[in-house]
């Protein structure tokens, strides 16, 4: 995918009203995002002057393959004793970084490299609140990577049998995925049974599955730089009535997520159509995190889907929906698709059946 | 693995050397190492008066059964907000953090919700310099890891035949590592064909195996926590002289530099090692990186065996040895081991064979 120089554009013209006359980025995302840069190290300076990235011997000759329009400057000594020189030379006198990517070390270096003439100035987020609207091409390649991730978990359901173990089930999950082309999982597959499906964040161990026990399989792959996300819960054996009207609950949640994710609508809004649905089911002190997640070159990013957020859903945005109820005694049901924002409509990009599967 | 008390200890008796009261702990293979917590989000505050772990509802049970003699405390709302008021309300005064590892906004957050009773104090690389020394059961799992590469590795070359795709290797190398017990790879995998393999961070691609074409297969397993890191290339076909004049000079320049790797000798000393062998094989301007990097919880950790460094090897060290030449000409070649310090003998874990594979 070649990498649009409008983005660029936007981000420069932002700067020019924050009255900031470089901006620094340093997470690997953000540069990929700007320049196509894929390399793990270095940093970018954005200005009206010129696109430049620092980085060392390494990537070099990688990072002008991958780009165009855009200056190398190989690194001498530490990353960021460059960094705060290149910004010296180049008169750079307010530069923007973002102090949730910068540590307190790399901003004392950046100062002592560059000296007094210039001034660092916190400008969180700029690049991410560009990558929030998806474009085209990107929607397409997230449509990919989200197939995938649905085709992977139906093959993993197919898997599942008494006696196999938490962690083969991951391998095979991560297995299929790169079969497929995706260059690794979004996250650490989660792939719980029986109790540990009430930890939201189980790691697969050498448990083996055993009947009557709820399986939770929540993966994503990154396909062409972009992530999926999807949870499917099982069942292994006939459901108890209590497991059918809890997974119908979070079904019926996931719904009224989905039909409340409009252009438009508050995020705070759609978590709370997912939460008072299992309010009527008197299960909401069972959903224990957040309705969902904006998805794209990461796998957590804006918007955040989530209780009193009031960012509106926009055009281009994609993000996860994913009720789930947790219980000690019985485990845990969650169901998440990924679903992207359009102006007339909401498009769910995850295609797998989400109706209960007992095996 | 049980987590032995002494690491606490050690810590503590360093803050109190120092002057700090508490110190503050934000990343996960730390607050592991000291505590056995394997969640993914929280702080760990660690003082004379106790350690807590500051998480969220997610970690809570998880936290409790992994741990023992750790205090937890609830987050509410954002993490270092709570974190800023537990060091408040616990009547810190000097709270040591790292610099390297907070964020400027993290700092500006502690500093808000801890008021001004509460000074921060740089106190870098505290928990990883009791980490460069790994015990007898650190050791032992280290062993397990780098058996399990070596295997991996081995079984990845079998696979090597004209039309195989990098990133089908990959898949099989990262599915091997699983079924094995890995809970994942420790770094991307590296697969690199021909031409690829001449840049050192190369990811897989669909790029197809040819007869007559060097391979670089980088990976690394991450077993019971502990990480590995081996790198074999091979030929397809008969190699020509040129590259077995390389392949040679860089396997004499790594047994130079594990025959330096001693109790006692200094970094850049083992890393020099390497590189005279190669400037008399007149191919020291090929080798573009370091001879190697600390290896354990983290698969880049201290010390660095590289130019210049003059902190010397200790028993209980695990180091990667791992020159390499790179031409954009022929490729790559490099060879990587892993080898544990210990008072009178240098132990290489990694287990497979080193000559020069053609198939």
């Amino acid at each position: 995918m070649k990498t649009p120089l409008h983005r660029l554009h936007s981000l420069i013209s932002d700067l020019t009203e924050a009255k900031i006359d470089a901006l620094l980025i340093t997470k690997p995302a953000n540069w990929y995002y700007l320049t196509g840069f894929t390399g793990e190290s270095g940093a970018l300076a954005v200005s009206r002057k010129g696109t430049t990235l620092i980085t060392d011997g390494r990537f070099m000759v990688q990072g002008r393959a991958e780009t165009s329009g855009v200056r190398f400057h190989e690194q001498k000594g530490a990353l960021f004793d460059s960094v705060g020189q290149f910004f010296k030379d180049s008169r750079s006198r307010r530069v923007g970084f973002d102090p949730t990517q910068v540590t307190v070390g790399q901003l004392q270096s950046l100062g002592k490299a560059a000296g007094r003439s210039v001034h660092w100035i916190p400008a969180p987020g700029r690049v991410e609140s560009l990558r929030m609207c998806k474009d085209a091409a990107e929607l397409a390649q997230m449509r990919r990577a989200a197939i995938l991730a649905g085709e992977v978990v139906q093959s993993a359901i197919g898997l599942l049998k008494p006696g196999i173990r938490e962690f083969e089930v991951g391998a095979e999950i991560e297995y299929h995925m790169r079969k497929r082309g995706a260059s690794g999982p979004a996250f650490e597959t989660i792939v719980a049974f029986g109790e540990r499906a009430a930890l939201p964040h189980a790691r697969p161990t050498a448990k083996r599955l055993r009947k009557n026990e709820l399986v939770v399989l929540d993966l994503g792959a990154i396909l062409g730089h972009y992530c999926s996300d999807i949870t499917r819960t099982v069942y292994l054996g006939r459901a108890p009535k209590r497991v059918r009207i809890w997974y119908q609950a979070v079904l019926e949640a996931q719904r009224a997520a989905i039909a409340a994710a409009k252009s438009g609508a508050a995020c705070g809004d759609v978590d709370r159509a997912a939460r008072q649905v299992l309010t009527a089911y008197r299960l909401d002190h069972l959903f224990v995190h957040s309705t969902g997640h904006g998805l794209g070159l990461e796998v957590h990013e804006d918007p955040r889907v989530a209780r009193g957020q009031k960012r509106r859903l926009e055009p281009g945005n994609v993000v996860t929906i994913e009720p789930g109820v947790y219980s000690a005694g019985i485990g845990g049901i969650r169901i998440e698709d990924d679903v992207a924002v359009h102006a007339e409509r909401t498009e769910v990009l995850t295609r797998a059946p989400r109706d209960l599967i007992e095996i």
